[in-house]
């Protein structure tokens, strides 16, 4: 990769990568453009970032208002309260996703096509969370639901574990080698969470009260957690 | 944090942060990311910038358009006249927040995982500004909603207010201190800011128009502030 | 402003502004963050930008499917037709405003809180269009719709030239001092424009289809404007 | 074009170009502002990353939740599962032609205001896919929304072909010459591609599930393409 150089303060001068589409080399019409055949990181961050936005405030769009009689509209409105729930729930999984791959791009140098592609499943299973929050809201106490959005989850972290994986195979990508004992010691996080879905959408069956409590518990979990431990892929 | 130097004008180097994903240093594969630790500043602002400008744009949707005969089109469209009027405020409360959140943002050098969900709780109240809107739109004299209106900006607002105290006892994530004194000065803004909102929840049961009327006395008040007052956390 | 200047090649140096959010000087935390009072020209542009792609965007959402059998489906959706030309219509005007938006946000060094806010009251109308659109699809030959998404286009329009004016008053925001005879070369474009909306307004109540006709050649002519007149503002 | 020079590592000096909005030269008030008359191909791009991100999250709002009774809800969600599929065909055909638009973009180096409107022509063709996707959904075997699907995207790759032609016109908007062989080079995969669609148009009238067989096979083609054939602009 072709870099710039910035003269520095004397110890050493910084090199700093040009870019693609943001600090873009001319090179005339002759020669190829040495960008040409990568991925610009920065563009794909824009879309996802953009992705995000768009669901996260798309969630509202689901809780409709009620058409009752005036009189009739704080009792419409408590019965709405479960649907709150799941809309503040759904909200701050979406918040801990976009943080989730913002850890993750934050030790990516650049993409590939590969990589743009498992962004995109990743992407896929985030858009499609209104729709399992819209059928909590309506069915808040039926196992599909639940399992369903339990499904959802898993699938999203698991894209987020190949990606990991994919990094691993990929060094070129990255700024640190994620090699076996980085993922290694992921992998812990992903399985308990992972188990805890599972156990979620299990509990669907019987006792619907215990899902709710387990999704808020993981989400909780991993808010916390991500304020408390540096990222994990910088560690090695 | 690891920054570059570019000569500045012969008074002295400026010394330029080296923004995540934006002007990354190439460390090769063999040292630490400087800023995997740490959470981009640019990525958050994206992300919120997307998520308040569809808020913004999203508040349209709820203004149906009319289904009544054609010659019944004029006097349909006249009395969704008060929808119209909860759409420009809310329009321009949304903005308003942005603004707001948009000074608060400049005094920020970094940002640490704490404030990413200090920031989401805000985006929480701003994203859910749709749903009160929708109501006063349905039911514009009922007490109801416009106590929920006023609920949600008064969150809104202390959260706002929390990031500051936050920002106060962690002074690395600022570009200038803000002490106790910087808290103290911006809590009158704030205070009379909520109490207006109190007002008007208050008034909602009695004299739902004076509610309307503070909701929009409070908005141009804060808009003429902005424009004239220069950012009290930059007085320091 | 502070600058920071690049070493250039020999024949001067080239001075950079140091742009707020993107690089952005640490100035530990004695000093005053020389932007903390003005506004970041990026981040309003990003929030401008993100606005303008959710309309043009949500333009679709009004189209909606035909629910009819099977076999009435072609006809359903040859109905249809005219909502589809209002569809590309609003589309490009968006694309327009948005193009135009661009144009003079060219010529923009910095900004402050007016600034903003008249962006904003532009913002406002270009998220109104929708309505109107979709008020068009459904009343597609009625003299109020024509006349309020004609409406709709002028006080967007006004919002444009008062923002060339609040700028002509305002040099220090510009790189290029709008004066009186830059302002005066942009009033024709602004008046035809405005009169043929009017025009088209008027018709609403006579000849509808004379007003869909110069709604679109005002879209057409203003396109072929902005690709083969530079830019005015810099004609200085 | 103006552009700044940072030193490069001894072997010749870097060129970069100074891009509007981002990186912009204070002239002062006296000048003419270098790229007054171009137009940022920077906010081009975020505006045209704002409108596919929206479009791919948009795509989830068409999979309605059923209203059944709940015993009924997992049959009602299996007679979804068309829907689902058309819903991730639509999301990987959204994501595919933001990876082309990026593909091409990355070889542009400036925009002018041609450009721009044929960059909106793609972007239309491209914001209606969730219209016949949700066609599809609701008619999923019927010839008509089978051949709008095809014709869309039909039409959305040809725009893209113009765009390349546009390019080997006006060598000075790319980093690389796309020549007549550069050009002939891409006419089999746009052939390829189109004629598949429209071979999926054709069996709409006899053999539906062929249609779909092979608007997922052009995708998965084209995914695959691009992650394993570097950009074909660039082999010049």
């Amino acid at each position: 990769m072709r870099t710039g150089v910035v003269k520095g303060d004397g110890r050493g001068s910084l090199t700093l990568p040009i870019y693609n589409g943001l600090l873009q080399p001319v090179d005339g019409h002759r020669g190829l453009h040495p960008q040409g055949a990568s991925v610009s990181k920065l563009r794909l961050e824009a879309f996802t970032d953009g992705v995000y936005a768009i669901v996260i405030t798309l969630l509202i769009l689901d809780i409709r208002i009620p058409d009752v009689r005036a009189e009739a509209l704080g009792s419409a409105l408590i019965q709405m309260l479960p649907q709150v729930f799941t809309y503040v729930l759904s909200f701050f999984v979406v918040a801990l996703y976009w943080f989730s791959h913002h850890r993750i791009a934050q030790q990516i140098k650049q993409i590939d096509g590969t990589f743009v592609w498992l962004n995109m499943v990743w992407l896929l299973f985030v858009t499609i969370i209104p729709f399992p929050t819209a059928l909590l809201g309506r069915y808040p106490l039926q196992p599909i639901p639940i399992a369903i959005y339990g499904a959802d989850l898993i699938l999203a972290n698991v894209t987020g574990f190949v990606i990991l994986a994919y990094m691993r195979r990929h060094p070129v990508l990255c700024f640190v080698i994620v090699d076996k004992s980085v993922l290694r010691r992921q992998i812990p996080a992903y399985a308990v969470t992972n188990g805890f879905y599972g156990l979620a959408i299990a509990f669907g069956w019987f006792l619907p009260w215990i899902s709710y409590f387990l999704y808020a518990l993981v989400l909780v979990g991993l808010a916390i957690r991500f304020t408390q431990i540096p990222n994990p892929l910088s560690q090695k």
